[in-house]
């Protein structure tokens, strides 16, 4: 066997044996496949696609890289979130909290920002001190004491998929479902949860822009879930606008403090109170989706899910008297207002330029070695579906980079699409999948 | 721009530009690109193709990496022939000195074998001394005084193809229409030929195994060739069977010798005639193909084209002693004799399994860097259409490997496919295009 006839096998449209996915990932990881071999098969895969049996083992070849976390001493179900990645998602920070309030261990792996999306490490790390890299016993740890624990890929977990990553990303080989699929479960297994909830985002500002190419990827790592074991289900939800209002990192920080003390805008209410309500279905907390929302809702408005991230900021090292007086920290060196041109109905805000927006800023990277300004970003006034006025505020852009602001405040304008016609409601949850529906 | 955005545009189906063709090739050639960008783009073109414009481009970008030759100051129509490699083809060493001796100017630029096929400076560099690498000086030199000069393609011209080509017969790419068109004309264009006829092969031993592939592939060598004023015309021949007996460097030699003494198997003759009597009208010496496939074969029986072999032979630094008795040298260790083991019909002679098996006992590369035995080969005694009886000789083998020999014999017996019934007859040469047919 060469890594030639592998990739000439996938090339032709043959399904992969054990042995050959073995052979190449297993090569690769120890640096007998050069990058450039490695490049071309995973060019091949984004071509000629894997079936199921193809990806599971892919992700098992991704997980045996490395070592897999043992949770079992720790109580009960533990349950994990994963979002496909969007613009001003930072849902991850408001829900871990809330179900750790719930008394479930919520073992979150996360991930960082890339392209046009954010992730959630950086927007963590906008918090001063907050540390997201510890080894397997640290993460066991605070997870042990205090029900969440928010951390990055170990160098123990999958690295394999952490090298074949970066190559994805310099090759234009990221958007293909097999190996999204094999990336994500790869790491979540390997990081020893339960339980696992999606969230596939679906739109202008997701890695699927298309619903059916969502359900695939839906699908196929609800199907990957199965096969370990782990009682997975994926909710569909739409990703043409940001959510909320924030884009940016401390900005989004921001906007979290005011959703942990109750001051929700609508859009992440409504998503966040349903992954919750999923999560505690799968740890068995409660029965229903309506159920869990109920009690999602009372977690925040009672103070407990405030209480308990205040924990996971003190357990993570992060300053909580920044967290207790946020509006003192992070400012940005200009702040320019974004006003309207006409007056008429918010029809759409476009969430690829503004992610792309708040990345010139300086928000966010477009190499994995960028540098980010935890400042920078986008607040908007205003959502889909709104009136406003000729001179209405529509945007706030935060930066330090005075040179960009004129080139970037004119895409912002432009990513307002208004007219005179009020636009029809859209739904922001499309769509639950779980084991029942593969 | 960015090679990302390139290799991006490429997978996602895009023309490329003028100006992302010449960044990705100069980028690549400079070594600002990396070889695993560079091979997931390759990977992108081989599912994607290239349009004519792109596949121009591309030939121009290899062109301009080097040099070209000027052949103005050498008088006449310059005529070269590429084949696009099949098994016992040898049909340029004995069709450069004829067309030579015809006082046509014969500048080929040749090259190595790979896989199961052979290759024209292997077989010629079994002559013992003889010399394929010179400079532009020396090129030209030997050319103006002998009439033809073989050599390889050296570091001078379209150097970024040898690189290109390199990284394509490791990460399973080479099989690309617009790939190979641009490997191809750059480096027949940079070699200096005013006219091209190509011997485009079609079937099991061939690079393309079906013919509408190999028309597809003609057409667009003739439409670049014309790019670059430069008359080209294409010959689609049959390479389901090897071209005459021998299959091996040195047996092939020993094949020319006997061919430019007018001992001729029927194919080579065929072939070789046709080829000849194309280049020839190219050159203006002839008006038809009749006319010229009779000068061709006076040029063999009259004796100038063996005559102008061993002053070619003498110019490269050949030892002309060894051709003119060449039975007193290069013999294999091992000579073991094929039979058969029932009488019939021979329905076909697998010539991809006679070129995978000549390899096998050390006649070709896996890969570039491999070591050639010069000896090593395989001596066919019988041919397609042929009636034997059982216990009749195949063919002969001949190799320096006994370990690998049991099973290379196993698998030779094999590649004669031998039944009841008389095979229909198949033609040799399915079809000439030219510029007026695309």
């Amino acid at each position: 066997m060469t890594p030639y006839e592998i990739i000439a096998h996938k090339r032709d449209g043959k399904a992969l044996s054990k042995t050959e996915i073995g052979f190449i990932i297993q090569g690769y990881q120890k640096g007998q496949i050069p990058d450039y071999q490695m490049a071309a098969f995973l060019m091949a895969v984004y071509f000629q696609g894997m079936n199921d049996k193809e990806t599971n083992l892919l992700t098992d070849a991704f997980i045996h890289s490395g070592s897999v976390i043992d949770l079992s001493d720790i109580p009960g179900m533990k349950v994990d979130k994963h979002s496909t990645g969007g613009v001003g998602d930072k849902i991850s920070i408001i829900l871990a909290p809330m179900v750790a309030a719930a008394g479930v261990y919520v073992p979150m792996i996360s991930g960082r920002g890339l392209g046009h999306t954010g992730g959630t490490l950086d927007k963590l790390e906008s918090i001063p001190g907050f540390k997201t890299d510890y080894p397997t016993s640290g993460f066991k740890k605070i997870l042990r004491r205090t029900g969440a624990c928010l951390i990055g890929q170990t160098t123990d977990l999958a690295p394999v998929d952490k090298k074949v990553y970066a190559l994805r990303d310099v090759t234009a080989t990221v958007p293909s479902i097999p190996l999204i699929a094999a990336s994500i479960m790869s790491k979540k297994i390997a990081g020893g949860t339960d339980a696992l909830v999606l969230d596939i985002k679906v739109g202008r500002g997701a890695f699927m822009t298309d619903r059916s190419s969502a359900q695939k990827l839906a699908r196929i790592l609800i199907r990957i879930g199965k096969n370990y074991g782990k009682s997975t289900s994926a909710l569909l939800t739409d990703m043409n606008q940001p959510l909320g209002y924030a884009v940016g990192n401390w900005l989004e920080i921001l906007e979290c403090i005011d959703c942990l003390q109750d001051r929700w805008p609508d859009d992440l209410k409504q998503l966040t109170c349903r992954l919750a309500s999923l999560m505690l279905q799968h740890a068995g907390k409660v029965e229903t989706i309506r159920e869990g929302e109920k009690l999602a809702a009372h977690l925040v408005t009672s103070g407990k899910a405030w209480k308990k991230f205040i924990s996971i900021v003190r357990a993570q090292k992060g300053d909580t008297s920044v967290i207790q007086e946020p509006g003192k920290y992070h400012r940005a060196k200009i702040e320019q207002e974004i006003i309207a041109r006409r007056s008429g109905w918010i029809q759409n805000i476009d969430a690829l330029e503004i992610g792309l927006c708040a990345v010139s800023l300086g928000a966010g990277r477009i190499r994995m070695t960028d540098q980010i300004d935890p400042a920078a970003g986008i607040r908007l006034k205003v959502k889909q579906g709104q009136f406003v006025e000729a001179k209405q505020q529509l945007a706030t852009l935060f930066t330090g980079r005075k040179k960009e602001l004129p080139a970037v405040a004119e895409r912002v304008i432009k990513a307002f699409r208004i007219t005179d016609k009020k636009p029809a409601t859209s739904s922001l949850i499309l769509e639950l999948l779980s084991d029942r529906d593969i």
